[in-house]
Formats: C-alpha cells, structure tokens, sequence
C-alpha cells in the first residue's frame, strides 16, 4: 500500500512537470491560451492515452479526475512562471532548469512503470512490456513536439527514452522470473530514474549514425 | 426520435462540411488525387476514430455507411468547386466564405454533442466528456492539418476549439444533474453553435501570451 | 494451411523492408541510434498498432514477438547496408533500388490483406474493409513520416496507396458474396501486387488538381 502511494505520488509530480514541459512549449511557439492549455495536457495525459487505446482499457484519466487536475495545476505553474519570469520566481519551472529536469526525470520513471505494470498485467510479451513503458513515459511529449511541427526530441537528443526503454526491460524480465511484487516496479523506477539522472549529470547522448 | 433525426441531419452537415474543408487543404497543398481524397476522409471522420478508439467501441463509420457516403460527397463538392472556380459557382464550399463557416459551426456543434454524449453514457467524468467532446470537433482538423505539416489551426487561431470545449463542459454538467433527455443535447447544441457563430461574427480571438 | 504460411512468410518480408525503409529514413534525417530504431519499428508496426486500437484487439505483436524480430532484423540490415554503402554490399536494401521497391511491395500486399482479412471477419462494412487495408498497409509509413515532418509520401507522390485501396475492396467484395477463404486473400494479394509492381515498372503517378 505505501509503495502504491509513493508511486502516485511521484506520478503526480511526473504528470504536472510533463505539463509545465507541454505549456512552456505552446508559449515559445506563440500558440493561444487555448493551443497553451492543449498542449500541457497532451504532454502530461497523451501517451496513457494512447497506451490505453492500445489496450483497449477505457482510459485512467477519464475516470480517475486527479490526473487532469495535476495537469492543470502544471498549466498554471508555466503560465503564471512565465507572467513572472523577469523576477525569476519560479524559475525552477523552466524546463531547462536543472530542479525542473530533475523533476521531469522522477515524472520519467513512474510513467515507465505505470506503462510497464499495465502491459505486464495484461498478458504482453516483452516487446510490449518496453513498447507500454515507452509510450506512457514519452508519448505525450511526442505527440506535443509533432504538434508544434518539430521532430520529436526523443529521436534525436539526450539519452531520454532509451532510459525508458531499459527501465521497461528491467520490469518485463523481472516479471517474467517472478520476483514478488513490488519489486520489478520498484527495481524499474531505480533504473530509468538512475539513467536518466546520469544522462542529466553526464550530458549523455546517443551517437548519430 | 425528431430530435435524433435533426441531430444526424446537424451531423451529416458537418460531415460534409469537414471533408470539404479537408479536401481544399489538399487542393492548396497540391497533393494527388488520393491525397485530397485521404484529408477529405480524414478531416470529416478522423475525430470519431480517434474517439472511438479511446472509448474502444467499434467505429462508427465502419458500421454504418453514411457518414463515408457523405465525406465523398463533400470530397467531390470541392473537386467541384475548385475545377469551376473561375465560374464562382459552388463559391459558398470554399472554406473562407461566410456560408461555409455557419455550416461548419453547424458541424462543430453536432460533432461536439455526439462526443459529449457518448462520453456521458460510457460513465466517463466530466473531463473525459469534454475531452471526447472536443476530439471528436476538431481532431479531425487536428489530424489535417498535422498531415501537411501546418500547427493545427485550433491551436492558435479563432475561437473554435474552445466553443467545443464550452459546449461539451455544458452537457456534463447538465447530465450529471440529471437533465431528462435530450435537454443536454440541445442545449450543449445551442450554447456551441451560438458561440462559434458570435465568434465568427465579432473575430474574437483568444490571446497570445 | 499452406496458404497461412506463405503470407506470413510475405508479411515477414514486408516487416523487414519496411523497418529497413523507415531506418534509412531516420539515418537520412541524423537521428541518433535510438531515433533509426524508431522509426524502423513505427514503419514496419506502426500501421498494425493503430489498425488494431480501431478494432480494440491486443496488438498482435504484443503477443507473438516475430514481428518486432524481423523489424528489428530490418533495422540491423539498414544500418550495416549504411555503413557498407562505399562497398554496395546490401546495395538491395537501398529504399531507392528496384529490388528493394519489389519486396517493398510485396510486403505491401500482404499488409493489405491482412487489415482486409480483420475488417471483414469483424463483421465491418466495406468502406471499413478499404480503410484497415489502408491503415495496415500505409500508415506505419504515413506516421514514420510525420515523426520526420515530411508531409507523407503516399499523400502526394506514387500509385502506392491506391494499389492497397483497390485490394482491399477486392477483398470485401468477394468476402462480401461468399467466396470460399482463401481466395479473397489470394486474389486481394495479387490484385495489390500487381497493380503497384505495374505502378513501379511503368512510372504511374496519380494526377494532381
């Protein structure tokens, strides 16, 4: 039970950075309020969204409010931080803030493991396992990044989704072997959380062929 | 049953409509035949099927025919309209004329019940009804316009998206307070018609941050 | 039985070209490692996992892990064919050269029938047979592309689509009057092939407006 609400917890955190991340994009990108707010939720709810349909489970957010209201919450943070960035209050929000990355890296994690816990529990082989754990941790941004007509950033930069990737992998085979609840989630959490923080630390890149 | 028939008449309007608008996108983009035909398609019923497979229900176009039936007419109406535009004959199908929006505000408003609705009869909450609601307005568009490499035009332009979100947050909320049917329909119906129409009207613009 | 394994011996084939098609693509826009493998496996799966939300049914290759195999065998080809290309070792796997368009299109066929064979066995009507033909044949190109910002090929270049529309009304048309299985398959398969392998051989284009 207290793992279940430590993982919500950092959820939490994840859905509103990925909306910070979502709104802070529609405003370089001079969208309307409207385009703004769009964005922010694509962020934080577009890849659960997307897994979702892929298995065919009525989506979480549509039932459960909180999510929505977190993403919301995260809307309001980017807006209200850049009505007051000359005074740099909030400036941790600024997706290039090493506070925010941070964030966004705990956000990264739980989102991998929520993605991989849903694949594993309906049946998925471990192509599905990493591919569910990829899609909740970095659809939305995605999805947000085509929108605004750029190419993803995940193709091309950071070591970002490859941190998804393993974590995802490191659930799938630990499930595979039985090891006891919770620990491939917790194991999968340390993992992507780990690789992603090193990747922030170390400026990681993947190699361009 | 009056009201179901003026609905799916409502909807076969904006069914039209959408295609049009999606065919001339393809037109001014210079696609192929098959292009224009796929944004026509797209444009009209890409928001159902993105809806549809969020609420996995099997899509309602692959079902019943007519609504396919109707993308084609409005495919060809705007092949039409584009091969005899030197005539200004068919001039109120080209998407800048002021015929042309007030039925696709007739569309919105349908599309934007039909979301709504389905939404509200799946136990969804008030967020998912809007968000249903909305994807089933404008993905469409959204869709459309992210084929040919524009930002989708509800992200920084005219109030549009929002009359949508408007309309679907009043039918939640009068469906959760138990309106007899189909009050919420026809309400939800009014309240994004008239504002879309208003907005059409004054220019009204949401602001850029 | 027999006829089974021969389509899954060209879906195999048209997995692999395909990732290989969406890996150049990726090498060709200097994505790093992680973003050629992307767009490998969106190309070669991408159109199967949207076919498959539509009809809410698990993602095949969620279940049986061949195919992500072969994409992955795909992607390997790709970037071994790219760092031989000064020996024109695996010259066929260029995405320009004839060999390459002919198993292009094979798996093309196979694509076809196999979204047509699930439309119809899913009880749709025929437009729903044409368009999961469609999705299964094109899309995973169609969504490669968006990832990269080109507007997609099949929009606006080639008798490519079109050779997967007119198969999969074939299919539904014989479905449709109850001819014995498997010659709905058979004859949607050769109809497709042939028409694109004539669309390569003799240059079709389809007009623009």
């Amino acid at each position: 039970m207290i793992e279940q609400f430590i993982f919500e917890f950092f959820a939490a955190i994840g859905t509103i950075a990925f909306a910070v991340s979502g709104a802070f994009k529609g405003i370089r990108h001079r969208l309307d309020v409207l385009g703004v707010l769009v964005l922010a939720f694509v962020t934080a709810i577009g890849g659960g969204l997307v897994r979702d349909a892929l298995l065919h489970r009525t989506p979480a957010v549509f039932i459960d409010i909180w999510p929505a209201l977190f993403a919301l919450v995260g809307c309001l943070l980017a807006l209200l931080s850049n009505m007051l960035s000359k005074e740099r209050i909030l400036s941790w929000t600024n997706p290039e803030s090493r506070t925010f990355l941070i964030l966004d890296a705990i956000g990264l994690a739980a989102f991998t493991v929520t993605g991989a816990k849903l694949g594993a529990v309906s049946g998925l082989n471990i192509f599905g396992i990493i591919l569910l754990a990829a899609i909740t941790g970095v659809g939305g941004g995605v999805i947000r990044d085509m929108l605004v007509g750029e190419i993803p950033l995940v193709l091309n930069a950071d070591f970002y989704a490859t941190a998804t990737l393993i974590g995802g992998f490191v659930f799938g085979v630990l499930y595979m072997y039985n090891f006891a609840t919770p620990w491939p989630s917790i194991l999968s959490f340390i993992v992507t959380l780990s690789l992603r923080l090193l990747a922030i630390w170390r400026g990681w890149k993947l190699p361009v062929l």
